[in-house]
């Protein structure tokens, strides 16, 4: 007998009819023996909702009420899966944050967990009860109802498997799995049975919208066996039907290169002819940092004549702003172009650790292909390429027939 | 410096706008001096799309889970007011039931207020805070959230201003106040400065759904001065602009008669020719309270031969069950006939205890109309007669002029 807890996001519970399928699954991992506990994300639309009667009112609100107003979704949806449950001759009841014990910070609106008080809800799966915990929302030290940022609710599953020492955190979603890459830009992408918790993470920081990136954090640090599966198709067989996230030492044989992203929120900033001396680097950082404005890639070339050009990439709703904080630093550049249309394309693998040839691997791809790279970034599981942004389905789904994703069983 | 309590109901939190309009009447009587309280009922439809939810999962739904779904409306009501008011600069907060100390027995769904540990909110209101405390919900000793049944924001408005020692209660909706009868059937209606508690109660019995029972109860308990009026109009000036409820001495000169009820919620049943001998009465009230049916009034007439006929009212809606409950009690009787196109209409005033004249000025009135009364009931300050559907309007104006309800200032 095993622990499980059973994440539902919006689109899982969007209406009573998901409701109660998603209700069929918990019955059915209920009946098949595992101590269940549920965590639910409010019905979508319903958050969308609530925030914009905050916004309405004054965009300058308390975060104190915001979270107050805003938490209620995910405690409708909890009580309503409790009686779906019911329903079904399972012996459920709806937990709030604050009645779970998930203690967080006072970081209104985008508080974190500090602690789950689990012994109740350890009790209760103990007396064969199924709690359904509603997402997204804590308790902070003085008493106020907290929430945890958008896509919290992937967080307060991760924290309570945790917590309660669960075997497994399933995440339903709207997608049965985590894909080699984007199946609507490229149809060969196939579904990953496995992939690294810093595989995920990379795959997520460059456009895969699967899990919260802050859940995939906390499950690797703790060690929890992670699943993304569809809330919407496909009974439970033998095997398990989505994508399990999992330790890197847990990937029994990996595959070189596990997917290729995709980003198209960068945009790309030269300084032509600034002094290479030192000091430079923070020279042109400092404007952007105080601006609040993160910097990616980032290319220096050679210098000539005491002058080098430098490459750097920064969100593209930042660029305008980018540009005015540079302008006002008097970097001594002989000009500073930009340039929005720019996509980031990158692959992504712990394999590579073990196969040196995948850069060249790639660029010769992307050169066969007639596609001029930018600028280059690495990580030590992942290279990325910024290229023209007119090229990117043409690298991506060269690039997935490269490193034979589409030949993944 | 007075303590006031400030309640706003369904319809005057509606929608942003009624919010808005509702935190422009606290923030004038916050500018005034006085300590305010709030408290607020869910947007006026949100509740029932709640309770539909539950319904549509199953009727047979815990009352538990219903209780922690229907009362997130009055949450966020609270939040968004919350809000509404710190954009006016004033410090405010929303309360839940569970964080202002609305401790409530277990009856889910019927919860009632046991306790209210008021100390945190005296605390806020004497650092000049207004606390706007969710309507409707408690707390259990076993730490659930409880909800106090339809219409359940007006008692927890008394219960809260109780505790706090308010000055008064005001009870915000979408009437002005107490009308000496339905402003709708007769145009000479005119509006109440001030009624008697237990005017209130009878006149709520019979119809008039301005505020709930259990409220008045409470108030009338408590001694609480309990004011209904608008949230849609007029501006508070020097005089009080609704329906002040006070206790019988505190009517400085009280009429004869307040107001004129009509309900037609009844049906009448008669019973013929059964036997008159002990125990008769209790043979068919009990088939009826086996049911769980309500008797109104009870008529019975003087015997002749060993027989008589009786004849009593039941909520119109149980008249099917009653007649099916009555048939199957074999009482002996001739027949049983019912009727249930009556009208029940009462005058009613604590004046009339000094005035043994107005059963005589009621029953010359319909004559002088013929108005035929098909059964009589009364208490101390009430006097209620049944008589045909179709004569309820004539009877209602008449009656009204008959008491020079008109000529109320």
């Amino acid at each position: 007998m095993s622990t499980l807890v059973m994440k539902f996001g919006g689109t899982s519970v969007a209406d009573l009819k998901r409701i109660e399928n998603a209700a069929e699954k918990i019955a059915r991992e209920h009946a098949a023996g595992h101590k269940c506990a549920v965590v639910v994300s409010a019905m979508s639309g319903v958050t969308n909702q609530l925030v914009a009667w905050c916004n309405e009112l004054t965009v300058d609100h308390d975060a104190r009420e915001y979270d107050a107003v805003v938490a209620t979704g995910e405690q409708v949806t909890a009580g309503l899966m409790a009686i779906a449950l019911q329903k079904r001759s399972i012996n459920a009841r709806s937990w709030q944050g604050w009645q779970a014990g998930i203690i967080s910070t006072q970081a209104h609106g985008r508080a974190r967990i500090q602690d789950i008080q689990s012994q109740p809800l350890l009790d209760a799966l103990d007396r064969g009860e199924v709690p359904v915990v509603a997402g997204f929302q804590g308790i902070s030290e003085d008493g106020r109802i907290t929430t945890l940022g958008r896509g919290g609710s992937d967080t307060s599953a991760v924290a309570l498997a945790a917590a309660l020492k669960a075997d497994r955190c399933d995440i339903y979603t709207d997608v049965d799995g985590v894909y080699t890459t984007d199946p609507r830009v490229v149809p060969q992408a196939r579904k990953l049975k496995k992939i690294a918790f810093e595989e995920m993470l990379e795959m997520a920081s460059v456009g895969a919208k699967v899990l919260q990136i802050r859940s995939v954090e906390l499950a690797m640090k703790c060690g929890m066996n992670l699943q993304v599966l569809s809330s919407l198709d496909a009974p439970i067989g033998s095997e398990l039907p989505g994508t399990l996230l999992v330790k890197e030492e847990d990937m029994l044989e990996s595959h070189v290169i596990s997917g290729v992203t995709c980003s198209k929120d960068e945009a790309k900033i030269t300084l032509h002819a600034v002094a290479d001396k030192p000091g430079m680097a923070a020279s042109y950082v400092r404007p952007l940092a105080n601006a609040g404005i993160t910097i990616d890639m980032i290319v220096q070339n050679v210098a000539s004549d005491g002058l080098t050009d430098i490459t750097f990439t920064v969100p593209r709703t930042d660029l305008s702003r980018a540009l005015k904080a540079l302008e006002g630093a008097n970097l001594g550049a002989r000009d500073i172009v930009s340039d929005d249309k720019v996509a980031k394309v990158s692959v992504v693998g712990i394999g590579m650790r073990n196969h040196p040839e995948v850069p060249l691997q790639m660029f010769e791809t992307l050169a066969s292909n007639q596609i001029n790279i930018q600028a280059i970034g690495t990580s030590e599981i992942k290279i990325s390429v910024l290229i023209d942004e007119k090229d990117a389905g043409k690298a991506v789904s060269a690039l997935h027939a490269a490193f034979e994703l589409d030949k993944i069983a």
